[in-house]
This record gives C-alpha cells, sequence and structure tokens, in this order.
C-alpha cells in the first residue's frame, strides 16, 4: 500500500461521493484544518449534493412543498466553505496502489486521474430493481436520488391515473404508499413477507397491515411480483403477481437498496457478506491506513448480537461522516455501531424497533422472552390518548434487553429511542423498571409503556429462569 | 424494636395512605401473597384513593370531563380484590415499639389501634401554605386532593370573575396557569424566583417565560406575596406583594409541598434535610426492618449528584408502591434512585429537566461545561418542525453527561428521556454522540436535538481539558 503526497505539507483529501457521508466528512475536516494545509476534492456523479433522500417520501406527497428543501447545503456553499465539489463527475477506478482515483466528467466524458493522500469512499447503496419484465417501462419509479422523485412527481402530474401499485413493504415502501394517499391514489402494497415491515416480527407487522387497510391501502402479502404489464403505449399498467394483477397507472418500487461497492471490490477492498466495506470503529477501511469509508456502502456491527448489518439510514451515514472528518481532520472520533434503530409512519400510525427481533436473536444463539403490552401515549384520562403495543425482547437467565418493537399512534414512535440509549448501555429489564422518564398526563401514563413492557418482561425471565 | 404477629401464620400489612404507593404497595402484595396468607388494611383519611393529583389541573382547564376519570382504583375495586381500605379513617398516631397504629373514623370520631406485622408510609405530602394574612379567604385554593379540584371548580362555576392569579410558577404554577386561561380567564402567575420554573436554570426559564408572555398570561418575577387582600363580603379580591396589588376573582396557590411526616417524627422513624423518611434501596425505613416507606413523605437518592432529594411525583409514587408490595410480598425489588427527569407543559409550550443545573453541580462540588442549541422536533423540511432549545451540562474532563434541560412545542419534551437513561447509565456526552436513535423526516433531524447537543458538549469539554 502506499501514499501518495501531492505536494510540500499540503494533503489533498479525496470523496467519492459527495451526500451525508461524503459532504460531513469534508465539512468536519474543513471546519478542522484549513484550505492551506487540506486540499478537498469531492466527487459526485448526480446533480445534487448533501440532500435528504428520506425526504422524498414527504416531497411525493405534498408535505414538503419544494425539492429544494430537501437539500442540505448545495455545492455552491460547499464550494464557498473551501471544498472543490465537482458534480456530475463520477468516479470509474480507484486504484489504492498508486494512491489515485479515475474520474469521468459526466457532460463532457473527459477522465483524469487524481491523487489522494486520503481517500473517503461514501459510495452509497443503490436501490435494489429486480430484473422483472417491464420493470423499466414508462410509469415505474425508484425513489432514490432527487431526480427519481422528481421523474415520479413528473408522471403523477402529467398521467391522470388514480391507481398506484407499491412494490415492498418496508419503510420505503410505506412511506410511499402514505404518499400516494395522499395525493388521492388508490394504494396497492405488494409485498413479499408475511406482514409488511419485515423489521418487525410478523406478529407486529400484523398491526401495521390491519392499520394499512383501515387507510385503505389495499396489502398483499406473501405474493411475489413476477412481471410489470405495459400498454399498448408502453406504459406500465398493471403489476402481475402469480397469482393475479394490479392494475397501476403508476409503480413505485422499494424493495430495499445493497451497498454500491462495485469501485470498492474491483480495488479489491474488503467486502463483508452483505456486499458493504468493512471498517474498524474509526471508519477507516481495514487493512488500509488512507482510506475511508461510511455511510450507506459499508456495513455496521451491531451491538446487540454482534453480528455486522448492512442499514441505510441517512442518520448513520452523517455520524460516520462526522467520525471520518474529525479522523482525517487530526483529531479522534469513532462510530462504535447500532443498535438497530428506526421510525417510521404510514399517516398517523408510527412504526418503531430497535435492537433485535425474535429471528435475529435466535440467529445469533441468544435464549429469551418476548412480552407484548397495550398502553397509552398519555394518561388514560388525558385527551388524545392514543393506544400503542410494545413488543419486547429480553435475553433469558441475565435479563438483558434485546430488543423493542413499538406500533401505535402520535407519542409512540420516539418512546423507541428509551429502548435505544438502554440497549446501548446493556441494560438488564430489571433495571429499566426504574428508569426516570419524563411524567406528566399529556405525555405519558404514570407508568411509560416502555416501563409497563420491562415490568412485565422481568417476570417473563423470572418465570422462566 | 420489636415484631408483633397477629395470628398464626398471617400476617398482617398495614398502610397508611390510600394513594399512589399505598394502594401500588397493596395491589403488588395482594398479587404475591393472598388473603390467607396476608392481611391487608389500608387507612385513608380522604374520600378518594387511588387518584391522580398530576390530573388535576387538566380537570379544572376542562382536557377532562369527569373527576371519576383520575381515580385509578375505586375503594370498592381494592376491597374486592381483598384489601380492607378504610376511607376516611386518619392515623393519628405510629407506635412502631409496639408495632400498632392509631386510627380515627373521622366520621364518627371513633379511634382504635390496629397492630401491624409490616407497616407502609404512604403519607404523601402536604402542599406549602404561606401564613399569610388573607390565605384561608374564600377563593383561595390549592390543588393537591380531588376535594381542593372540586372546590376550585365550583369557585369557578359561581363566580363570574375573569382575573386568576396563580402564585407559584412551578410545575403546578404554569399548568394551573394554562388550565385558567383554557376557562378564559385573564391570568397572573406571581413568582418568588427570577423566572418561571425553577427547576430549570434561569436562561432556560427564560424561555418559559416569553411564552408564557406570549400566551397573554402576566408573569410576575422577583416577587413575594405579603398578603391576599379580601373585599367586603370576605371573598379574595387581590393578591398584594410588596410593590404591587394584583386584582382576583381567585386565587390559586402552587407553590410546592413537603412530605407530610409529622406521624413519622412522632415516632422517631429516620428524617432528612428535607422532612422527608429515610429509607433504604427497598424503600425500608432505615433502621426499621417491618416498616417501609415510599411516595411523596420520602427522600431519594439523586444517582448524579449523590445527595438526597424530595422530589413528590405520582411515578416515583407508584414504583415505590410496587416496590415495596414485591418486597412485603416476599420477593425482591428495590428503587436505587432519580436522575430528576420531569416534563410538563403550558398551552403548546413543552418544558423537561433531567439531572443536575448549574446551581445543583456547584452544590455537588462538581465541575462542568454548559452548552445550549436550537434546533427543531422534525427535519427542518418537514410541517410543524417545532423550535426546540437543549441545554446541556457535562463535567469538565470526564464528560459526563450531568443534566438536560429542554424547551421547545410539540415533540421536544419526551426527549428528555433519552437524557434520562443516558444519565442512569452514566455515559459521557462522547458515548452519546453516536446514540442510535430513531431517525425519520416526521420524528426528528437526521441529528437528533440531544444529539447535537452532545457534539457541541463534547467540544466544549475538550477545549477547556
Amino acid at each position: 500500500m502506499s501514499m501518495s503526497r501531492t505536494s510540500g505539507t499540503r494533503e489533498r483529501l479525496v470523496i467519492v461521493g459527495g451526500d451525508a457521508t461524503g459532504m460531513s466528512a469534508a465539512s468536519q475536516a474543513r471546519r478542522m484544518r484549513g484550505p492551506e494545509e487540506l486540499e478537498i476534492v469531492a466527487f459526485e456523479r448526480g446533480h445534487f449534493s448533501s440532500f435528504s433522500a428520506c425526504g422524498i417520501p414527504y416531497w411525493v406527497g405534498g408535505d414538503v412543498a419544494e425539492r429544494d428543501q430537501l437539500i442540505a447545503r448545495s455545492p455552491e456553499e460547499h464550494r464557498e466553505r473551501g471544498i472543490d465539489l465537482r458534480m456530475r463527475t463520477e468516479v470509474t477506478e480507484l486504484d489504492v496502489a498508486a494512491g489515485r482515483v479515475r474520474a469521468r466528467d459526466l457532460e463532457s466524458g473527459a477522465e483524469e486521474w487524481t491523487s489522494y493522500d486520503q481517500l473517503v469512499i461514501a459510495t452509497g447503496a443503490r436501490p435494489i430493481r429486480p430484473p422483472l419484465p417491464g420493470v423499466d417501462a414508462p410509469g415505474v419509479h425508484g425513489v432514490q436520488t432527487l431526480d427519481d422523485g422528481q421523474a415520479l412527481i413528473d408522471t403523477l402530474a402529467r398521467t391522470h391515473g388514480r391507481r398506484a401499485v407499491v412494490v415492498g413493504a418496508g419503510y420505503i415502501g410505506v412511506e410511499m404508499a402514505e404518499a400516494l394517499i395522499k395525493r388521492g391514489y388508490e394504494v396497492t402494497v405488494v409485498n413479499r413477507g408475511p406482514e409488511p415491515m419485515a423489521t418487525l416480527d410478523p406478529d407486529m407487522g400484523r398491526l401495521v397491515h390491519e392499520a394499512m387497510e383501515g387507510l385503505g391501502i389495499t396489502m398483499v402479502n406473501d405474493a411475489e411480483v413476477t412481471k410489470v404489464l405495459t400498454g399498448e403505449d408502453g406504459r406500465v399498467r398493471a403489476v402481475a403477481t402469480e397469482d393475479a394483477e394490479y392494475p397501476a397507472d403508476v409503480v413505485v418500487l422499494g424493495i430495499g437498496v445493497r451497498p454500491e461497492t462495485a469501485l470498492a471490490k474491483a480495488a479489491g477492498l474488503p467486502l463483508g457478506d452483505y456486499g458493504g466495506l468493512l471498517t474498524d470503529q474509526a471508519m477507516r477501511v481495514r487493512g488500509y491506513e488512507n482510506v475511508w469509508a461510511g455511510g450507506d456502502c459499508v456495513e455496521v456491527l451491531d451491538l446487540v448480537s454482534g453480528r455486522r448489518r448492512h442499514i441505510a439510514l441517512g442518520t448513520h451515514a452523517n455520524k460516520h461522516g462526522q467520525v471520518i472528518g474529525a479522523n482525517v481532520g487530526g483529531g479522534y472520533a469513532t462510530f462504535p455501531g447500532v443498535v438497530g434503530t428506526a421510525v417510521s409512519k404510514v399517516c398517523d400510525l408510527e412504526i418503531a424497533r430497535t435492537g433485535l427481533r425474535e429471528k435475529d436473536a435466535r440467529r445469533a444463539g441468544l435464549q429469551f422472552e418476548t412480552v407484548t403490552i397495550e398502553s397509552t401515549s398519555r394518561a388514560g384520562y388525558y385527551p388524545d390518548a392514543a393506544p400503542m403495543k410494545v413488543k419486547m425482547l429480553a435475553e433469558r437467565r441475565t435479563g438483558r434487553l434485546l430488543g423493542v418493537q413499538i406500533v401505535g399512534r402520535e407519542g409512540a414512535g420516539k418512546r423507541v429511542d428509551i429502548a435505544a440509549v438502554a440497549l446501548t448501555a446493556r441494560m438488564t429489564v430489571e433495571q429499566m423498571t426504574t428508569l426516570d422518564l419524563g411524567y406528566a398526563p399529556p405525555f405519558s401514563p404514570v407508568w411509560d409503556p416502555v416501563l409497563v413492557a420491562a415490568r412485565k418482561a422481568v417476570t417473563a425471565v423470572r418465570l422462566r429462569g
């Protein structure tokens, strides 16, 4: 492995990917080292930098009026901060032996090599696009980039259809179902699993299923899409499974994403079981002193199971960028791992999870007890006290908290943070029963629902011994 | 110290006070030991058992329609569970040497002694009622019991006044200010301290002050009430301070409470600096094998400062009761202490705190850094993203989290739970920066406001060294 210096004592940091991780790393490094010390060059193949992909469903649904609201910082703003951000420029090769990257200007087609002292790989993830007949037909949309979002919005504005099919019932799937409901569509969600939200156990996913049906969404579970059918105009007209056809004026693919690591793989960098880059806790690519990676293109340690996972989530991507920037900037920071927290909503139903599902715990070789309780977000007598269910997993004998899933109405979702912190601290459910959580009738019953679940879990762990 | 048995192997548990702690203890003990093993006698001097005092402001304000909604379990329901709950019966003496209590039937005036094997003291707190001229005039109300609440509601219905003065600007004061605003009153809050909510540092209390004024509430700070002025009819007509008079058709006292421990003191039981009973972690009164105490009449350990405090809060009272009941019932449970979490609201302003204020930290001999940040409850581009301020205290050098204060709109208050759990786990602000909290645009910015504060606190701790 070589270290290539550019000139004198000034180092060059090259960043591949101008979104959350890449530009957070750039900004943090710039805060710590000025342009005379550190040159920062960032390549972004798309039209936008630092945008919130997580916000796309709300833009499509009309909650967010303008695309530009989703852009945290424009290329110009980055450049004003002394970051040489080159838009529409795609890195086509990483040469880690020589310490350089090859990039192509997507407008002119010109290619050139740029050497680096420090390299950040922040190539993100790409949506899974199944190789189905008809999947590339007009009217079939992904929602990964702002360009994707704009294309979908244009389709919705142009066509006068009323029927939408969403393929996939994970976070993107349910959020897009909500967005399309808000746009006045009849929405069908076709889902491969037994229940929506496979990041929950099926018994909790069932609650999401019922709530979605209550919103008028048609849920089709245990169904694999076999093809996309097109009309005479070549546009999508239906989605077919083995058993049925679902008419569609527009189709949204929300099947999930995979790490975008083709460049890294070609360069011989270490990848894990999910195809994500492997890093140490400082977010340095394993075995490479001056190559860093973070965001949707890496695998992260699950602190509860001790296993690596791939989680594409803006909040992790930002944290990785901040850690990388601090380290490249001469400081020290680490990202120890995740506990697997996620929160989402479909209309007024809030869905949250952290830690291990039953199958994760089994896979990790853990024995556990599960409990589920019903409670309310506020004191039962307070107006708008909304029902919520909390499922909790605790390790057998030790009583260590393993996971929490919450489905409920307003005020339910962010309660998952209580469990997220408790998981990080490796608390037992017994310890949790006396947590000093905020109580007042407008905010919680006298026993917060998470504490009610913890109490029941204590009993379950004790009974089984 | 003696242990008095009643008959054979059947023990008698006597409980003084039929509210949260007492009846939680009774219920938990009953769950673990049936009537053939354990007789449970509970004395309550008031008209109601197991009611939510915290709910009174919302009943007065009209959010809660019926008094009985605030009653978690009626005397009859307790009796059906095999608990001999004697209402309107006041314990007048504790004889811990002989293991008996003397109780007076407040209807008949009859007194009798009842022996116990186990005693639970759950006498609660009494509101501070300053010995001011006129303080007992008709129209001056406390809000400690359901009877108090009913009397206030009756006054509000009967009088046709429009001006209310609330004395005190703590939780009860601000909640009552909201209630009276909702009833259409012009509300003046007279507050002894420099800003409302003395459980916050004054800089954060200032935000509450401004928000209350924005709601049309007149805030009078740094003002001591000197007397209550009455009219010719003997009813309250104004509240006077040294500097001014504030016309009032009704006055609400929300000055705070003190532990109700006169009986315990007379019996020679150990009291702390705040007049509350001292217990061990099992909630057993120090030095007494078979005397237990919990709720508003005890002092609790502050896990952050290591000092004892008096905190009157229903959620602690319930936990204490559950712990006592488990221990009396032959199980084992402890209440390790509190971190000082509290949450409240005045109209749509949410106010929360946990851990130490600046003056608490100084009193505990700790050196610390403070930071304050502004952020929003949701992603900035998401509808109804509401501003919030987070103040964070971290110990110098170690970076240990010491406290958090939050003032903001919807979604702000319960975020204090993140800090409450982190305090319990003795996390550093550095550890907090990578907490895996729930993120999605409707729930949080990509960096949760608590994480933004933690990041800034890390920098402050590092700079100072």
